[in-house]
């Protein structure tokens, strides 16, 4: 199996950073403004990226298996591209200070392909975009968000 | 083996990317100012990391094992973190249109741990910067480098 690792550090309390990765608004914030709660039963989001134009880039959905109040918070994806499917996405969180840590994880990619790196390079810059959210009050969700390579 | 990947691209010629791999100016305008030849024989640099304040933060010294002109940069690193020594980061290069796509691994680590993770981030800004040194004229070496969280 195939991890994506992130760390950053945000200078805000656990509990703010925790708000922003725990509800739907601040996913919202940071990662993709079209973010929706599935359904209404047990805690379930669909996420959907466009271009600045507006066309569709692609949909991704997800349950949320792990909720640890200002520590972890943990997805699963049950549906977008094929190599996403069963990866988990982690967020761990410590103090160091005045700073929040954020121990980033896309967990379990069967293997390490283009698209693994695509992925990788880019939760970098929404990580970025996390912080900026936090620090600012502003991130950049899609479809603002930065581009990093010809395919988003 | 660990292996941090990602994908950025550019929108320059395979030249002028291969070209701020490949020398010590280039690598000094966007991973670090103080970028040397360690020695006159065989193709090998000292990179030196300092903080804004001037302390020194780390260096390392790397043999350069592949230059394929506009093509492929393997460097191998001989000193530096415990966890970098026998680690390789390679860059290919590849064109796509009016853009150059970089793929970056900094491969062959023998365990993902939390400094991995620092790594990982840290490097996706850093390819921001040589991103932004290419299109630009200007990236973000060390000292100016973007800090990402509180190891640096």
């Amino acid at each position: 199996m195939v991890d994506i690792i992130h760390r950053i550090s945000i200078k805000a309390p656990l509990a703010k950073v925790y708000a922003a990765l725990s509800t739907k608004e601040g996913v919202a914030g940071w990662w993709t403004k079209e973010t929706s709660e599935r359904s209404t039963q047990g805690g379930s989001l669909q996420v959907l990226f466009r271009s600045p134009a507006g066309d569709e880039l692609g949909r991704m959905a997800f349950d949320v298996v792990q909720l640890t109040a200002n520590q972890d918070v943990r997805w699963r994806f049950t549906s977008g591209p094929a190599e996403w499917i069963g990866t988990e996405v982690t967020f761990n969180l410590s103090p160091a200070g005045d700073q929040t840590v954020v121990l980033f994880g896309h967990r379990n990619w069967r293997e390490a392909v283009e698209f693994t790196a695509h992925c990788s390079m880019k939760w970098a810059t929404f990580l970025l975009s996390l912080r900026s959210l936090v620090e600012t009050g502003t991130g950049r969700p899609a479809p603002d968000d930065l581009k990093i390579d010809n395919w988003n």
